[in-house]
Parts: C-alpha cells; sequence; structure tokens
C-alpha cells in the first residue's frame, strides 16, 4: 500500500475543518497509508522572508519520496490528469509527499524539491480550505484509479 | 446594501460542511444582505435528465438579478478578477444570484439564464465543497473591495 503524506503548515484551529480532515483521513485509510504531517508556523513576529525560510526548512525535512507541492502558481490539472499523476508516480515510488506551503507561500528551495507544482485554479484559496480541497482532490483520485462510483 | 444570493441544491448533510458554511456567512454579513437559498434535491429514483429538468426549474425561480452560475466548464477567474465582477455588477444591480448545480450537473436553462459561467478550476469538486469555496470567494471578494487585511 502507497504511503501519502500530506505536508502542512501549522494546524486547523477551527473545528470544522478538523472534521472534514477527519472525514478524508478516515475514507483515505481504505487506499492507502495517509499521513498529515504538521509543521510549526513560524513566528510572525520575524520578517516574511525569515519566516517563509524556516518554515522552508522544516518542509524539506519531511519530503519522502517523491514530492510534489500545491502552489497557486503551478499547473491546475482535471482529477482525472491528476489521478493519472498519482498512478504513474505510485508505480516508481513506495511515498508521495504533497506540500501545501504557509500563509506566506514556501521557498525557492521547497518548489525546487518538488517533481511539479500543481495549483487548484487561478483564485486564491486560504491554506486551511486548500488543505481540504487536497485532501478531497486525492480521495477523488484513488476512487478514480480503483473505477468507484464516486466520480462518475 | 447588496443582496446575494448563492442558490444550492440541497442541504449540507455533514455538520463540519454546515458550520463552515455559518461561519462565512456570519462574516458576510459585515458586506452584504447574504442568503442561502436551497432548493430541493428531486428524486433520485427518476432518470438523471428528469432529475436535472426538475432541479433547474426549481433554479430558475430563485434567480433573481444578475446570475452567474458556478460550473466546471466556466471560466476560471483569479479572485481579483471575481473581486471585479462583483464590484461592476453591484453598480448595475441591486441583487446577484450566484448557483451552484446538484450532483448531476445543470439544465441548459439554467446555463441560458446565467451571464457567465464561473469555474473553480479543472478539478471535479463535490457540490458541498464546492459551496464552501464559492461561500470563500465571496467573502474574499468583498475584502478585495474593500481593501482589508484579508486578501494581502
Amino acid at each position: 500500500m502507497i504511503t501519502i503524506n500530506l505536508v502542512c503548515v501549522g494546524n486547523l484551529k477551527e473545528k470544522f475543518w478538523a472534521e472534514a480532515q477527519n472525514e478524508y483521513i478516515k475514507r483515505l485509510a481504505k487506499f492507502c497509508k495517509f499521513n498529515i504531517i504538521e509543521v510549526a508556523e513560524q513566528n510572525r513576529t520575524s520578517s516574511v522572508p525569515e519566516t517563509i525560510a524556516r518554515e522552508g526548512k522544516l518542509i524539506l525535512e519531511k519530503c519522502k519520496g517523491c514530492t510534489f507541492l500545491f502552489d497557486l502558481g503551478g499547473k491546475n490539472l482535471s482529477s482525472e490528469n491528476f489521478a493519472s499523476l498519482i498512478e504513474k508516480e505510485s508505480q516508481l515510488s513506495s511515498t508521495i509527499t504533497f506540500v501545501i506551503g504557509g500563509s506566506y507561500g514556501v521557498s525557492e528551495q521547497v518548489k525546487a524539491r518538488a517533481k511539479a507544482l500543481i495549483s487548484f485554479g487561478a483564485q486564491t484559496l486560504p491554506h486551511n480550505l486548500a488543505r481540504i480541497v487536497a485532501l478531497e482532490q486525492i480521495y477523488r483520485a484513488f476512487n478514480i484509479i480503483a473505477g468507484t462510483s464516486y466520480h462518475k
């Protein structure tokens, strides 16, 4: 069973986001070994580039296997193409890591570490909601690969 | 104060989606008279085209003022461009209606009624999560128009 890591900055403060996350974690257990890895949000009193650099270091330590970054500047894939990407990579690697940056974005080092940047479209999403969209897309991808009725 | 209606099919069954929705409704009250209008989800035992036609009729009854449809086949706008669209339309109309179709999509009549179709990118979202993304984008748009720190 493939391991999927979703690396995020900070935790979900609102209970409803945490519960939405738990629901998808539960559903994903059928398809993969799924881990949410939260790195510590850095002190907002430091400068923005410093915050990004510090968070970037913490993120890089958690990037195992084939790594993809969810980023507004990335390529926006259909759910079917995102599923194909997971299916293909899962044949090459036992672990796939997805990264969602913090409120200020991610360092160039994280971008360089990623095999590809993937976006969820042209609109800006807050990182808590982006996390839920990422969870749903990963869950949808496994359903597409398995051919279940979820994506029909 | 402008009236914004978000017309949706069915209600949010999971508590966490309902609570996310309530949070955005609360926040939106600062900027507009905001209404969620839920039309009844039609019996799934009828054929898909029949379900779409019935839901379409109910949706059309609720389309007041300038109407936009959120649809996978629509134009994917940046949050800034979406805000410009709301700002421009609010000068022409006292009510803007946004529509999110049901699980099966929407009728051609609803598409024809809409001034424009707007998508949230190439990926498929379930309609409950699409509703939350729509709420966040509408909230973000008003923050962009008002120049608050939310979108900075």
